[in-house]
């Protein structure tokens, strides 16, 4: 028996109102026909969205309802950081199957409003159904930056430093645990199942980065992405990457989930920006290509093969 | 085997640049973290979200590609024009099954993207993956109408008349009709599978209407939101109704997707705006509640009960 849907709106409504604070931002949120947003002044605004599929991007086994919710945010609000951006409002298209316990949407969407209030974001909207399949969300983050300002992937220059936030590989090494049967979750492995979106630091890295990214799918695809839009290429140096404890270099390389940022620059950089590490890993060359050199010296070829967690996912 | 998503995504990309014209408001489409919009200066911005799942909103046996496109976008460009609003830009996420033949997928976008030229929007967005069960699609559209002048679900004010365009009832009877095994198609309902977002006469509507929201889930249920967010009631004069051919009384007062606009005002209405013809079809009234007066003066009460096509969908 699908569950009473009209029940769901108003849960969500009344968890939303109790989360939200950026009423200025947002004239109208559930129900109308749609939401009505006022941007700030001079701003432009960012879009993006992303699926959260049971069976994707999740097992319910494995990722608790909390995390679920939590990691479904963060992948928005981590592409609006890589834009420099700040985030406004966020809209959940969710399909739930008729047999899911209750009890998991509301932790699902605990997970999901607690982060959406540590940014002050709105949950302004979405949209509900029962599922076919498994769980199904796609988040839609709106955000903003001054117009112009906005950090793209095409912005590179050769001699321009590479950096990245945080540690790496933890999303790769975590998933490397998992599959092998090891009990990981949030308390073990914060930052692969609550992973924090690095919104000021995006912020500050306005007129700072050329070019900035999210890692989400490993170091070599994304650091890729940047090289092939700003038409340059890469070479980093393998022991100047802050690991994540129990990552390899495959995972920091080709994992994914990490959700740090990875910016270039050719100006000075801070070490640390609200509390996250900035490491500088490498340098942008006019040849086409990524390279990884060691402490020895010694070069190799980087080819791009970010690795694509439990099935394929690419954002378009 | 999963399809080549790069190939897909560049396919998404030349095909969305063939169609789209709307370049002043696109600052960055497909290919960084987020899209970058700028939506006219002294507007708000409108935003809705709209799931198409296989097996709840359509069914590949029923429904050529073509049409699941279009009806996709339909979906949300329907609630930027009962909003008033200009549509600017829709973000898809799009979960196929590894099976579906690249011919299907093709002729969605087709579908999607002839709909968005004819009204000037972009697509510039979205997410893509393998779906675990059938192909889920989610659309985003992103619209604008000046600050203050959206006509919005709770402006009704007794005294005023309410009002339909086109013809209602289509979505139902067709439904229907495909349940009983009938063979129909785009070519002998159009309205049905190909329906046309009201968003000239929308546009139009601003100033006009003083409520409004357009008709995806029948008659009764839409008009039940405006009476419930307005604080009013409603009657209705069954025989003024614009009834689709083969549509019954309860097609239209329960059926869903028409995709039409239900607004009220106490205004001077045009009997035609756009081509689409506008039916004064009750009034508002003080008392809470929805009655419905056939054309002997007989009056019973009208309940909402909006026909949730194949499964489950609420709006949020």
């Amino acid at each position: 028996v699908p569950k009473p849907e009209r029940q769901l709106i108003e849960r969500v409504r009344s968890l939303a109102e109790g989360y939200s604070r950026q009423r200025r931002t947002l004239v109208t949120g559930i129900g109308d026909d749609c939401a009505v947003l006022r941007p700030p002044a001079g701003h432009e605004l960012l879009v993006t969205t992303d699926f959260s599929l049971e069976g994707v991007h999740f097992y319910r086994e494995w990722h608790p309802p909390e995390s679920v919710g939590h990691r479904c945010l963060t992948r928005g609000l981590s592409d609006i950081a890589a834009m420099g951006g700040q985030a406004l409002a966020c809209f959940l298209s969710l399909a739930l199957p008729a047999d899911l316990p209750q009890s998991w949407v509301d932790r699902f969407y605990r997970g999901l409003l607690k982060l959406a209030d540590q940014h002050g974001v709105s949950l302004a909207g979405g949209d509900t159904a029962q599922s076919p399949g498994g769980v199904l969300a796609d988040i839609m983050v709106i955000g903003s930056v001054p117009r112009g300002k906005a950090p793209l992937r095409g912005g590179a220059k050769p001699g321009d430093l590479i950096y990245a936030t945080g540690v790496l590989g933890s999303g790769g090494a975590t998933v490397r645990r998992l599959y092998a049967g090891e009990k990981v979750g949030p308390a073990s492995v914060p930052h692969y199942f609550i992973p924090q979106p690095r919104l000021k630091v995006g912020l500050r890295l306005r007129g700072i980065a050329s070019a900035m990214i999210d890692i989400s799918d490993g170091l070599s695809t994304d650091l890729s992405h940047i090289c092939e839009e700003s038409g340059v290429g890469a070479l980093v140096f393998s022991s100047a990457i802050p690991m994540a404890r129990d990552a390899t270099l495959d995972d920091v390389l080709h994992g994914g989930d990490d959700y740090e940022l990875l910016f270039t620059s050719s100006k000075s950089v801070p070490k640390e920006i609200a509390g996250v590490a900035i490491t500088e890993i490498g340098e942008v060359v006019e040849r086409a290509g990524m390279w990884l050199q060691d402490e020895r010296g010694r070069t190799k070829r980087l080819k791009a093969k970010g690795w694509e967690h439990f099935s394929h996912d690419v954002k378009v």
